[in-house]
């Protein structure tokens, strides 16, 4: 059984709290303000952290909180959850339903579980360190695909990346069969469900990741950052998912080498 | 009326008999063929289109049809039925529920009549010349945005555009408030609903646009060419869509100085 199973009944109740706010924001004409970055947030994003926030502080007293628009609380405690109440806020804002509330709870700075909850389309993926990834009950195996050039490429948005990893990323893509574009956490569930083989993207912070890794690892894919370095509490930036355990190394030196 | 409006029914059944067909191979492990330009087609393509030809021509015989999978049939008739049997192949084959079915009706070679239709989500668009943009029997209105610094703008992947194209693409970018990526027909849908304020694409086909003409016009927005002109069956490849029609010029002028 996972050491991360006793947290898995409290990590659903955020998802089943943020759900509610989430569907009722949806598709309203939100106002959209900017934070320092520039990047776009709205009242439903900072709504959810809030009310996932308390609901944290009542059960889990002891354990730590990052979150994406609230910040940082006993970082440094043995558990942490990280929240993203909506990854791909400006999917969410153009009415993209391929957004997600991501929860995650890293053990000494690990993630050990992970939740992509879409609430709108009802999909939620569950990822426990050391069980198969669930979705609606069942578990999910990634595609077979070990060769690059059969590979179905993804990532949110070429404007995430710095110019050198753009063009590494296009280094990379013409060796893979085509390349789909847009989705935040998204992709990474439907890699976790055979979809897609490789997830390949820059400028991630610990809030928009950590929740994927048990997920992808769960359902038998590996994931890394740009120079094959599992990730952690102190990872960020360039982060690469693949289906196939056994295309990582072959697309991450293809990765080096148009970095290079 | 719309002079469209007789030929609705028709064009409603074409999509209720596609639906069934989609929902049944969408995220099974279809096997992924490659056409004369490289791009994916499945099993689920081909029988869509087959059966929506069959529908017509029992229907309308004495109307053209121009399909993406199975050519031209008396395409000078004074109506032509123009047909994407799945709009965004790439996002079907990798299991994102924001592709969708494309029928249009096109009356000396303009087009009068269009569906989106997305028969995972239960999303339809319904657009007719002259009347309003239908969404679930809701008459929608475009988005207001007056100013280009505030305009969401997308498109559904850089690699369909020429390098010419791709920095034209990123001059006007540059002016937006911010971009998102991914989505085929589904972005001009979010569009006409006031979510996105743009679209601008490159390499588009007949049977890629004509169905999203009447749906952009009907709910305020403007569609043309990069020059402005109008689409009919004749254009073909730089397509672009705005909500607020007063943007139109603007983003015209700044792809026509990024295209130098």
């Amino acid at each position: 059984m996972s050491l991360a199973r006793p947290f898995l009944a409290l990590a659903e109740s955020l998802v089943e709290a943020s759900a509610p706010i989430v569907r009722r924001h949806f598709r309203t004409a939100l106002e959209v303000d900017d934070k320092a970055d520039r990047s776009p947030v709205t009242m439903a994003d900072r709504e959810v952290e809030t009310a996932l926030r308390a609901i944290l502080r009542e059960r889990a007293p002891t354990h730590g909180i990052i979150g994406e628009e609230h910040g940082r609380e006993n970082e440094h405690a043995k558990y942490v959850w990280v929240i993203d109440p909506i990854d791909g806020t400006k999917a969410f804002i153009t009415g993209r339903p391929t957004f997600g509330t991501l929860v995650a709870l890293l053990e000494d700075g690990r993630p050990i579980l992970g939740i992509i909850d879409q609430p709108i389309l009802g999909d939620r993926w569950v990822g426990l360190r050391d069980e198969p990834t669930l979705y609606g009950g069942r578990a999910l195996r990634t595609r077979s695909c070990a060769h690059l050039g059969a590979a179905r490429l993804s990532t949110t948005g070429p404007q995430y990346f710095s110019p050198d990893e753009r063009r590494a990323f296009d280094h990379l893509a013409t060796a893979t069969r085509f390349t789909t574009y847009g989705g935040d956490c998204y992709q990474y569930g439907l890699l976790a469900m055979g979809g897609i083989d490789l997830v390949v993207e820059g400028g991630l912070k610990l809030y928009d990741f950590a929740a994927l890794v048990p997920i992808v690892e769960g359902a038998g894919g590996r994931m890394s950052d740009w120079a094959g370095r599992p990730l952690d509490i102190d990872s960020g930036g360039q982060v690469i998912a693949s289906g196939d355990a056994s295309l990582h190394d072959a697309a991450l030196a293809r990765l080096a080498e148009g970095l290079g």
